[in-house]
């Protein structure tokens, strides 16, 4: 990967040295710009563009270069991959759109071809359709775009798989303060994808931060892996949420869209910093270059009132605790300023104070308290008076903030050109909402690295797997899914314990069985997946006598009403009484591999779709952090006098369930639904189970 | 009112020849800026500031002048305004601090002392605790803080509750294409208020729109009924929105907190646009100085296709429907360029086309299509070569806009400082996620105005108001709250139906009572208001003996666990064995007096709380609205194969129990939980309820 950011040679392929073309303006913005590597062209004509000399064929060149980027037209680029790999060189970046982004084809017979013969000249390549990478500290810019200011040392790499997304943070920046170091923009990622870039950004020495762009993943589970293990913070924008978004994304990046909740799943269990749009990214970026936010105790100093009521609502807001100020610290104010005693309080209205050596002894004074996580300083003034003491204020604050290890955000209110320009230099924004939002990424960020870093390994479980895969086996080879109690089989045999069931055929079969009543009783059908959809299911049962005529009662409704459906038995089973109703399943995930859900059930669930997602396996404390997220948690936590419920027990059904789907790649599917969970220390209870099997040949 | 925006001449009270102190400061800002008001001085010092005369006394005055304005300590204020009054002044403004935003007591002695002496002289007066009005139509400004630029003819209309907060506004509006024309700042507005300038601005010819932020509400009702019949948009930041937030208000502008479910539900109702910051302000305020967004259908028009993928995404996160464009109009862009085929989508990616004219043409064709209601311009540039171009287009859009009705939103995607000047100009945003947030603004408010619109009337119900107001006249006697039995009689009494029910001493009394099973009996005592807590409530029992034996239970446990409870007696009631549990209730609110609440109930309530609030009384379509609002309204619309329930019987007793409230304001609160909501058509079943009354008197 090194050698995209650090080639010594590279050749422009597609350059014109007599027209204004892409090839000739890449060529002269690195040459304007004072690109160290080594340049050369190659076009239909030869000549020379700003000093680079463009040749007729890459086998001109008088050296075999490190690295060909390709503007030419889609037709044209196998015949010269193939030149370029005949000659040794070993890394391309193509920049030319034309392939199956103009396709809603999965596959593009000219992608394949490109692939072969990368192939077979082991031959790496970015691209097609982006705009190639950047690398500041030796100015090589391979967009097709203008670049004015490039300043070395920057130290936050960027991954877009859209080339206009890209460029948008390299210009946008610096204009908060940040430095971009590197870009590489991947569109259509055919071979090279973001998990590559990734890791090679989280080994660089000269990468502190990487902000991702995507639209798709292109491996999702090396991503996640390889993200799981980032010491640095990993700040993601994943883009086309949803339907309405995957058709233009596919005609843009040819991507393919991956299931929102899953992301966000990842998102939490690998500690990305999952933004909504490029401003959340780059306020979060800004916010981490200071040292982290480590819990949610937060002080705000303000010189004006009404943004100290905006700041105390912010701070509500975003789950911060205004915590009170010791009284110490009043005493010690005391005798820095002898003006109008101030409210002891928190926001602390600085209200009459007009001395910036004074803000700078209460900011020090705040950040040294040890019940103080973090700062809020509101600094509304108007430029025209106070501009260059603000900038001395302002230029002070890194020093306080590394001495005491604390985050301090700045709101600046006043007039747009100054906050602008202040922006631009130090850790400011432009309100105190923005600010507040800045730390929350701080924290949030902190509290989710402890997570991940201490979520220890998942269990192993002895499941009977050879068993599970015959069973399973024999259900692709009769093309169907399991009824339900072969369901309960499977499961039973991976050491799921269910409730007590009795399969019958007909009434008759009752007789001898010791059943316990109350009682439920499900249809058996292959054609009815949902069996209350077909009025398949009756509950409560009390005695032999209603059950007996609950059976009859199925089967003369199923005939009337869905001929179809074939009544290929019964399930009897116990009543479960009470428990709070949840779900937990599983799925493989077509992008993820196989991920692992959970939540509170019942009819609020398809309402408030509050559900948690994790990438399969996880660890107790990873089951546990899922339920947390719930907002039905305080539910399972008990409340308005209800007992607690065994979280315990319900997450080790989660990891189950999770290890199981890992273990066993031939289910598509599993659903377990309702799960009745006990009061603490009294388990679960598992009535209902629904497996789909993966195979193209049994129908869905 | 006027007169404090169009004196004809003002006296500053407190300013100060020799030293520059604020008075000094404010008639400086006239001068300069070329106030047309005749202006004069008053200080201890007689002199002159800038032309100004200043003289010892406001009697030494040549005139009567229309308005005074205070800058002096506090203490000092009243002889002032008894002097004022005197010589016949009638309008002043206090912009002094130290009165009750000082003090934690509700009342203030030197705050008493300024409303008397106002009322004897008939003085209206602004603050104190303020910077006063602006009127930049005549360079009026009465704040103490610099003023740069005050350009005439601005149509928007500010009421800040904070100082710094309207100045705010003043000098952010102007960088954002939008001119402010007034600003008054109302400080602990202890005469004159929010609701005072609100009627002003809504009739004041020169004001199209207006800002509001405030941080508690003086005349909560009277606010919201000149809301109501608004027909200029009203953009409100009520800020202080929680108990962190309340003491820091307190503290800044003496204000009391309001509850803020309360003021979504006015809001709602009156179609007051809320906002969460300033910059949601700002953008609404510009989006809708363009034509309504008259419905939710939106076209997206990208000239980069990643921030086509990210506007596709926001247009989901914001409820906006890509609506496919017609062959029609495919074909018309067709004849408009030859370049490479677009894909035909909306968003539609502009890509290849560079040429101003052309967007020019096809932003037109989108307009005129009858299945958009609004347009997205994702505009990706850079400004060293497109500048020119990109101003003469954006310059055109404003006639487009007009002539089809249509708010367009331009994103300009370019570097900082264009899209800072361009911000400035044109109707352009910083991104379009911005941009999507300013158009739902539009089609939010377009939606909520029509709501209110045609709300019509309440309906009139014949309470049996005299027995009412005996029954609850006699409780407050009684100092105590009705007994569940008492409540249902009111209710009853008051047109709402409760189940069978029956009361009772003690078993013995069951003799002779046709009780129809299966029962619920529950306490009665007024020691235990909440009776679930005391063990007080037995549902389901099916017979005489299950009914006999629970009577037992409760005497014995409360006998045992709860000796200070007394036992009254029980109800017996007939048990409701289905409908969806819902609530409705309402209360006396401090601010807003008599309010109703409703949502569907149960465990979830407390977790998502998930409940609509109107001012009382309502309309048959406001409580109907007050149901879509719930997220649980896909539950009462039938989900998952359920019925609809009876909505209709819902709303209707959710109008009921707001006009009850609000005839009879002796009740404080009233709680129908659970209200059993039946089949579409097959009404509601009210089984509990519970009263408080309002007196201070009777214990909480």
């Amino acid at each position: 990967m090194k050698t995209f950011f650090y080639p010594r040679s590279m050749v422009v392929v597609g350059a014109s040295p007599t027209k204004q073309n892409l090839g000739h303006l890449i060529l002269i913005n690195n040459v304007q710009r004072g690109c160290t590597v080594r340049l050369y062209g190659v076009g239909s004509e030869e000549g020379e563009i700003a000093g680079v000399h463009v040749y007729r064929n890459v086998a001109d060149l008088p050296e075999v270069p490190d690295l060909a980027l390709f503007i030419i037209p889609a037709a044209a680029i196998p015949d010269q991959l193939e030149e370029c790999g005949k000659l040794g060189i070993r890394r391309v970046v193509i920049e030319s759109g034309g392939f199956s982004e103009f396709s809603r084809e999965k596959s593009n017979a000219l992608e394949e071809k490109l692939l072969d013969i990368a192939a077979c000249h082991d031959i790496r390549f970015i691209g097609p359709n982006c705009i190639g990478a950047v690398n500041y500290d030796l100015n090589l810019l391979m967009p097709f775009l203008l670049y004015k200011n490039t300043l070395p040392g920057g130290r936050v790499g960027i991954i877009s798989q859209s080339g206009g997304i890209g460029h948008y943070y390299l210009e946008h920046l610096p204009e908060n303060s940040v430095r971009p170091g590197k870009m590489v923009s991947i569109g259509n990622k055919l071979q090279i994808d973001e998990t590559d870039f990734l890791e090679y950004f989280l080994e660089d020495e000269h990468t502190d931060q990487v902000i991702i762009y995507l639209e798709g993943f292109k491996r999702g589970r090396d991503f996640f892996h390889t993200a799981l293990s980032a010491s640095k913070p990993v700040i993601l924008h994943k883009a086309n949420r949803n339907p309405q978004s995957a058709l233009i994304a596919r005609s843009h990046s040819a991507a393919l869209s991956a299931s929102d909740d899953v992301v966000d799943g990842l998102c939490r269990q690998a500690a990305i910093i999952r933004v909504e749009d490029d401003e959340e990214a780059i306020r979060s970026v800004k916010i981490l270059q200071q040292p982290l936010m480590r819990g949610r105790r937060i002080a705000v100093l303000s010189r004006s009132g009404g943004h100290a009521v905006i700041s105390a609502d912010a701070c509500s807001q975003y789950g911060f605790e205004l915590v009170p100020f010791p009284d110490s610290f009043f005493d010690k104010l005391d005798t820095l300023y002898r003006q109008r005693v101030i409210a002891r309080q928190n926001p602390l209205d600085l209200g009459e104070i007009f001395d910036y050596r004074i803000y700078g002894r209460i900011l020090e004074e705040t950040l040294k308290l040890d019940c103080v996580d973090g700062v809020l300083f509101n600094h509304i003034y108007q430029s025209h008076y106070e501009a260059e003491m603000s900038r001395t204020f302002l230029g002070e604050l890194d020093g306080l903030i590394r001495k005491y290890n604390k985050p301090v955000a700045v709101a600046a209110i006043t007039d747009v050109a100054e906050t602008t320009e202040l922006v631009k230099n130090y850790p400011v924004y432009a309100s105190p909402l923005a600010a507040i939002k800045a730390l929350n990424a701080s924290a949030a960020y902190a509290r989710q690295r402890e997570r991940r870093d201490t979520r220890g390994r998942s269990r192993t479980f002895s499941f009977v797997l050879p068993e599970a895969h015959a069973r399973l086996d024999r259900l692709i080879r009769e093309k169907r899914h399991p009824l339900a109690d072969e369901c309960i089989d499977l499961l039973t045999a991976a050491g799921l314990s269910f409730v007590r069931s009795w399969k019958i055929s007909e009434a008759d079969d009752l007789d001898g069985l010791n059943i316990t009543f109350p009682v439920a009783v499900k249809l058996l059908s292959s054609e009815a997946s949902h069996k209350s959809d077909v009025g398949g299911v009756r509950l409560n049962l009390t005695d032999r006598i209603s059950l007996m005529r609950a059976l009859a009662e199925i089967r003369i409704s199923v005939k009337e009403k869905f001929p179809n459906v074939s009544v290929e038995g019964f399930l009897v089973q116990e009543m479960v009484s009470e428990g709070l109703e949840c779900f937990v399943g599983g799925r493989q995930d077509p992008v993820f591999g196989p991920v692992v859900v959970a939540g509170v059930g019942g009819i609020f669930l398809e309402i408030f779709r509050n559900s948690a997602v994790r990438i399969a396996p996880v660890t107790p404390s990873e089951a546990l952090d899922m339920l947390q997220e719930l907002r039905s948690w305080p539910i399972l936590q008990g409340s308005r006098g209800q007992a607690p419920r065994d979280v315990e027990a319900l997450s080790d059904l989660i990891c189950r369930v999770a290890a199981l789907l890992n273990a066993v790649p031939q289910i598509a599917e599993i659903d377990l639904n309702p799960v009745f969970v006990h009061a603490a220390g009294q388990g679960i209870s598992l009535a209902d189970a629904r497996i789909l099997i993966k195979d193209d040949n049994v129908p869905g």
